[in-house]
């Protein structure tokens, strides 16, 4: 009998139960294939949760159209491909900050759009930015959607919206750039994993363990501040390592 | 003129100064070549310190004149070459245990030569050992030195050193591991960073900074716990991250 899929689900329906110790305990539903599906608890088994972090998007359905074709949440992944081109950053914190910044070197223009009157950015970098002479922040202004035939050709626009002020336009952009934060996908953990106050998994310092023996964490998911590849790569090693020495320390 | 060097210089007799607010500062001699040397203020530039942690050695003439010829610091590194073979391992802490069972898995047999009447290993680890079939310790006993004509042939053991019971005797072995630890190469920072009680440099929890703003580490001289190459190359990524925005907010 081949091994044919394997799914983990955090059964939801167990997760009041306690242990012998009054703690609650996590228990894992494994589907190893259509015959064989077991509960295990973690503690009797580890766990790596390594579930990234998603960057967050306005939730409109052209950033979907898109998606690819001239909509990015990464500037130092896609800035590349928007050389001598117009494009235009949303967000107004230190990330957009720095986003717009990057792609000023690379970009004919940057638009940053900021829905509020002013950004919440650190004060040096406000004036990085202020002092970058292709960036253009347009504030009290958000976008609606966008257009294009092949690719985004532009954005529509809306300024002091919800006010008697309320202007729509058009601009012409060839790339969108979100820069409004990250979602850590830990959502399956909360109220039985500790979180940070923004979602992501808090891992005791210089390790991967979090607050439930055996469970460890990996990647964006408990990574608030870096977010790069090869820091995700280092946080599987550590995490592989501490679970390694988990089962060896536990006869397990 | 090109550039033909660049060193760093740690000025001791400098690091009596004080700044402003009374606290201590760390200065660097740079030279840059010839012609160019001055001296620089951490706080006023930025400095990742990455000198890494060297491998414990007994200290004996043969380990360098045997180096890359049997004699080996890290057997994951380097077990492979003595498949089905026979080597040591010096040390009786966890490491040294892990280490002789990792081998035990390629090589014929492992010697532990174990200083002392017992390992300073946890129990499960020592256990481990214990039921490994072809791991022997060698209690009360210690290297003098090795022989061999092209390489490793054995070692010269005495046991139970210092005492009546002092015996001398050859063990022939193919590979002489040693497993008593690294030593942070942080020297040149002790009195001026802070630094753990094994001397590696202690940087904020997950980030690279250290206790002096502008100084930050990278690599197995801050990392205890894990010493991979992956960790190491993932700490380099986030010194230049909190570098770079170390020089963004101050405006260097």
């Amino acid at each position: 009998m081949t091994q044919n899929y394997v799914s983990v689900v955090f059964d939801r329906k167990k997760k009041a139960n306690t242990n012998k110790s009054g703690k609650g305990k996590i228990e894992l539903y494994i589907r190893l294939n259509r015959e064989c599906r077991k509960y295990l608890t973690i503690g009797e088994c580890t766990l790596i949760f390594a579930t990234g972090a998603s960057a967050k998007y306005l939730g409109l359905a052209d950033e979907t159209k898109y998606a690819g074709m001239g909509v990015s949440a990464c500037a130092t992944c896609d800035g590349f491909f928007y050389r001598k081109k117009v494009v235009a950053v949303v967000g107004g914190g230190d990330t957009a900050c720095e986003e717009a910044v990057y792609l000023s070197h690379l970009a004919k223009h940057v638009y940053m759009l900021v829905r509020r009157d002013e950004l919440r950015a650190s004060n040096i970098m406000q004036e990085r930015v202020n002092n970058t002479e292709n960036i253009t922040i347009l504030y009290n202004t958000q976008a609606e959607g966008l257009y294009g035939e092949n690719g985004v050709e532009g954005a529509n626009i809306v300024k002091f919206k919800g006010t008697d002020k309320e202007t729509r336009e058009q601009l012409p952009i060839d790339g969108f750039f979100l820069a409004i934060g990250h979602k850590p996908n830990a959502d399956l953990l909360a109220g039985q994993v500790e979180l940070d106050e923004h979602g992501y998994i808090v891992t005791k310092p210089y390790t991967a363990e979090t607050n439930i023996p055996g469970l460890y964490a990996a990647g964006d998911v408990a990574d608030p501040r870096y977010r790069q590849a090869i820091t995700a790569a280092a946080s599987g090693c550590r995490a592989a390592i501490d679970a390694k020495n988990y089962i060896l320390m536990n006869n397990l």
